[in-house]
């Protein structure tokens, strides 16, 4: 009987595979990859081939998705089968869908963990991991929503952090840049006058979490939007109360103005 | 001038470190360890040195938090030093003071991430992150706490999941078991009475995740304060609303019963 492992490749490039990720992908019948969910700037399917020595199969959106992931999982009923995806497994619930369709066939599924945007972004920023409250993606404009707003309104009335994704279209190769994103909310902001991101609100944008040169600033929105953040991807925090020991963190690593010490509670 | 790099571990054993985490560690000038911030049941310092090629000198929670890291920091003004922690790095509040100290003696610090605990409980139950509120650790019975439960209420109020951490004092080897917190967490219920964790509350438990053999169980508390769950570390999760492939996911993966579809929204 087969099975399916879904390894998680980490952050940014060929090298953020655990030891044990790679193991399982060096001993399976077939190897399968899919690159849509996140975007990983400096990762080479031909790279990661050469390190696992064996050829790895690219799965489209369209595979995975409206066909299933029949071809992943015809290669998980007859042996061994490897579903490599950016950053840690089963966060994106196109990976959950999968994993249910190979219990309804019989499939055996394990995961292997990686890093993950969500605790790479917390960290970096230097914030408290029990202070954010519920997280939320930044979709395209041509998507508008109200939701990120009110979901940062949520969580400050609480006193929380709130991360924010933002929404990327990797088959398209397009990224929801910092100052689109930014944007958006302000125009919530101009119809609902709740006072929640304004150009005066502090905010932390960060890019490309995970690689060597990550950019984490914090400041205000409209610092903010006139900075060069670089390549992508993006993500973006909210934070709500901090503690002491945030505020010294997002001054020391994250450019913040000392007035941040103004939010310590 | 040195460095500090804060190399992730990940989860488990000597294997869920990524590439680039064991290449920092092979090129630092000095390799240090803590393995007091989180529990890695199957990792070896022995092991891991033979991995890495080098000797690996192991810091106490006194060296890190009462002498500020000093051991580390003289390494890293002097040369590259890297850090090895469980889970992802700066997730635990101790690596951000110490990189703040860091920062002080004007040592340039990094970080490779690898995966956390946070994103694999996740991922393990099947649940959706964006649908998690504020989280939390319930501490031993000797440190009893209310505020667990308060975190479960207020996320509940709001449709929301709660991940729960459950504590360790890994220098004394003690754990807190699921039994305890959620006995701790019902004696809370009988003076608030709030309805929020009761005999009959949802939950899902977690244990050894990142292991080859991680259990989880969604049950109704009844159950879970008698069902095995083996070795530690442990986690609980309190659900909040669920969306249809949530409560299919823990029905195929955590072996919930059918029931659990009366809470999808």
């Amino acid at each position: 009987m087969g099975e399916l492992v879904f390894v998680g490749l980490g952050l940014h490039d060929e090298k953020g595979i655990s030891l044990r990720g790679l193991e399982e992908a060096e001993s399976a019948d077939a190897v399968f990859i899919e690159l849509y969910t996140s975007f990983m700037p400096n990762f080479s399917v031909e790279g990661f081939e050469r390190v696992v020595g064996k050829k790895i199969h690219v799965v489209s959106r369209r595979q995975l998705e409206d066909e299933n992931g029949k071809v992943v999982l015809d290669a998980a009923v007859r042996g061994k089968a490897v579903l490599l995806v950016p950053g840690d497994p089963l966060i994106a619930t196109t990976h959950v869908a999968l994993r249910l369709e190979a219990a309804k066939r019989g499939v055996r599924t394990r995961i292997v963990h990686a890093a993950s945007i969500i605790s790479a972004v917390i960290g970096l920023c230097g914030l408290h991991n029990y202070k954010f409250g519920k997280s939320v993606t930044i979709p395209f404009p041509s998507n508008f929503s109200e939701t990120p707003y009110m979901v940062v309104a949520q969580n400050k009335k609480l006193g929380l952090h709130t991360l924010c994704l933002l929404d990327i279209d990797a088959e398209g190769n397009r990224h929801l840049s910092l100052r689109e994103a930014l944007e958006m909310l302000l125009t919530v902001e101009e119809k609902k006058r709740m006072n929640i991101v304004t150009n005066e609100t502090l905010a932390v944008g960060v890019a490309r979490a995970g690689s060597s040169n990550p950019k984490v600033k914090a400041g205000s929105v409209r610092e903010l939007l006139g900075y060069d953040f670089g390549g992508p991807p993006y993500s973006l925090v909210f934070p709500g109360k901090l503690h002491f020991m945030e505020a010294e963190a997002l001054i020391a690593f994250a450019w913040a103005p000392l007035s941040v010490r103004r939010f310590v509670e």
